[in-house]
């Protein structure tokens, strides 16, 4: 008997990691889209321009507590107004004002008809039905016009945008109240492998405890996105069963394990015998190079799915780089990762695979310098303790000190 | 009548924004401590060391799919080995190997007793119940050694550390299940204001959107931190019902609005006739001066009370800036903000109050560039469809292009 196996180094046929990003950028159709009361869209990407149906302000209003004046010129410091009421904020105005008269107002109120300015407190003296000016003030002072900040019909936001907290607020202040935003793509997680302990116990018999699972799970809460997760045999007739409900249940299942050419590697085998199509298999990279990405077609509608090795480091990688644009092309964004610079504080031996280095980034001076940090092969996590970013590091270069390297900043 | 009202510009008695930062971070004692599942643990501060129980890996392990080999010496090319049994990752292993004897072996798979080296399944060429290498392989090639990256006892992590999506799963392979964290502070955020609009009919009478309570509920939710929320009307007597329940039931009282001066502003007066001892009132900063601290002392427990005023900017800011400490500060992390340094890219007039600008950031070629955005004034929000950072302008200072400037990255 005799075998051929895959190879590790030279292997012929490897795409570049630019390559994979493209395919799994373009490859995926967006899973539809729906509206959502824009307290639910946070992190959503939206599916339509957001115009603004109302001016901002709403009405003239005052900038400031003070006194809402009536005056036909610029007053002069002295000038007495006769005192005709108050306006409280979010109050109703049905008063006008005549030359010489003033009303008491707060900031946001609605100013009365025919007020040229408005005093500010600091600089009146209120003397029982009249005030008296302490200092000069022009016209038009401290009034903010209507659709000042945003007039009706005015785009917001546009499509494809992502909802921060911060354009949550603005959207609501202009009165938005649902939004259409892409779909969330539904997600089933396969974790394979016989060797994962579920108890100490289990340890003994050479079974390891799982990292894969909690690290998807995690990073799918920072996602606000729900996930489905299975535990998976490495045997070809439970992954058979599995897949062929998955494939018509679920958008997407990312698997872990099972995608190099051990005698064990079920994923790819029995996606292919079940009518996926694949996109690509293997990447140039380290880790995480037997990625496999693939996709089922039915008459209305695709699940994709992509295989991560089971190394964690390489699950790692496959989150923050490949399912992070994976899940946004879901969403209808067609964009890379927002590669950031930085400037690495150490040499660096070439590698003929493309590598992406857990390491730990700081500012100074403006200027974001990255270390690596020890540790780095892909059964080991334990830097992770410390990284926050993953640095792209290019094949057969050899970096040095002070050069500037493409990152993927971690925002967890 | 002679009324006398705070002032705006030239006002006494304000402190700095350190100054506020650092009672916002002295002042709260800690809610307490949990134990968690880890996989409830996201964003958590751990209360206490992690220590490993195990060593890591767990047992000597192949680091490729291969063969286990016993051989006394360093291996020749063309040597050949008899084949004795196959080994799967988290199978247990009873076998011992003799001299001139292997296995065949997966990655991860504990190697057997008097294993010497691994040899890659690249290098062998299997002929029956033999192996043959193909090329020559030193001893201990291709085994990763028990407690190589990790041993019993070791530090995995410190008292304070975060636990981010990397750290979850650094901790999940060194087998922990639960951690003890601090707990979060029990959160009611109180918007108060008679001018909030419920309907679009109430926009004819005065009243305008809310953005704050969207926005604080949205910031929130980026942190995993549950809240509940509260609409007040300005009205002494209900304030007072509401504080006075409050206080004994959370931990933090957030408020928006009713901090300043004017005749409806009753977040202080009712705060203090209650029992709240003040912390500060009014902060040299733009927006948001009239930002307001307190705590409620009582035999087992405090109530801190911070009230934002209600301009959105101001509330933007006070979350990103002085919540997050805050909150940090009350699950025993009495760390600053991260400022992180950025180069602006033009001049900026010198404003007699410490600012808080909205900008928008990138890197170019390692260096982080900020923008101001246009529409600052504090009752607009528009920009933060744009702004993802918040950098610190200090007072009196005349900012140039190329001057480095603190900033606060905006994460969501």
């Amino acid at each position: 008997m005799s075998k051929s196996h895959g190879g590790c180094g030279a292997e012929t046929g490897l795409i570049s990691v630019d390559e994979a990003l493209a395919l799994i950028i373009n490859t995926p159709q967006t899973v539809g889209i729906q509206s959502l009361p824009l307290s639910e869209a946070l992190h959503r990407y939206l599916a339509e321009p957001v115009y603004s149906q109302i001016d901002l302000p709403l009405f003239s209003q005052s900038a400031v507590d003070g006194y809402a004046i009536c005056s036909e010129t610029d007053i002069l410091a002295g000038s007495a107004f006769e005192l005709v009421g108050e306006i409280r904020a979010g109050e109703a105005v049905h008063h006008k004002l005549a030359i010489g008269q003033a009303m008491r107002i707060f900031t946001g109120a609605q100013i009365p008809e025919y007020t040229t300015t408005v005093a500010r407190q600091e600089i009146v003296h209120v003397e029982a039905n009249r005030i008296r000016l302490t200092a000069d003030l022009p016209l038009h002072a401290d009034i903010r016009d209507i659709g000042e900040e945003i007039s009706i019909g005015q785009c917001l936001a546009e499509k494809g945008q992502q909802l921060s907290v911060g354009a949550i607020a603005a959207l609501s202040m202009a009165g938005i109240h649902d939004v259409m935003v892409y779909k969330h793509p539904k997600i089933a997680v396969v974790i394979t492998g016989d060797e994962v302990a579920e108890s100490v116990e289990d340890l003994k018999s050479g079974k390891i405890f799982d990292a894969n699972a909690p690290l998807i799970n995690a990073w799918f809460q920072t996602k606000h996105i729900p996930i489905e997760t299975f535990h998976v045999a490495d045997s070809e007739q439970t992954v058979t069963q599995l897949f062929d409900h998955l494939k018509d249940q679920y958008d997407l299942i990312l698997t872990t394990g099972g995608v190099s050419v051990g005698d064990y590697d079920f994923v790819r085998p029995v996606a292919l015998k079940l009518g996926f199509e694949q996109i690509f298999w293997k990447v140039k990279q380290k880790p995480g190079k037997p990625m496999f990405f693939a996709q089922h077609q039915q008459v209305d509608r695709t699940c994709y799915l992509l295989g991560l090795p089971g190394n964690p480091a390489a699950v790692y990688v496959g989150m923050q780089i490949y399912v992070s644009t994976l899940i946004k092309a879901l969403q209808g964004q067609q964009t890379l990762v927002e590669w950031i610079s930085a400037v690495i504080q150490h040499d660096l031996k070439a590698d003929s695979r493309e590598r992406f280095l857990r390491m730990s980034a700081e500012f100074e001076q403006g200027i974001l310098q990255v270390n690596s940090l020890s540790k780095q092969q892909s059964h080991m996590l334990s830097n992770l303790m410390q990284a926050n970013c993953l640095v792209r590091i290019p094949a057969h270069q050899n970096i040095q000190t002070g050069d500037v390297l493409q990152g993927c900043w971690i925002f967890d």
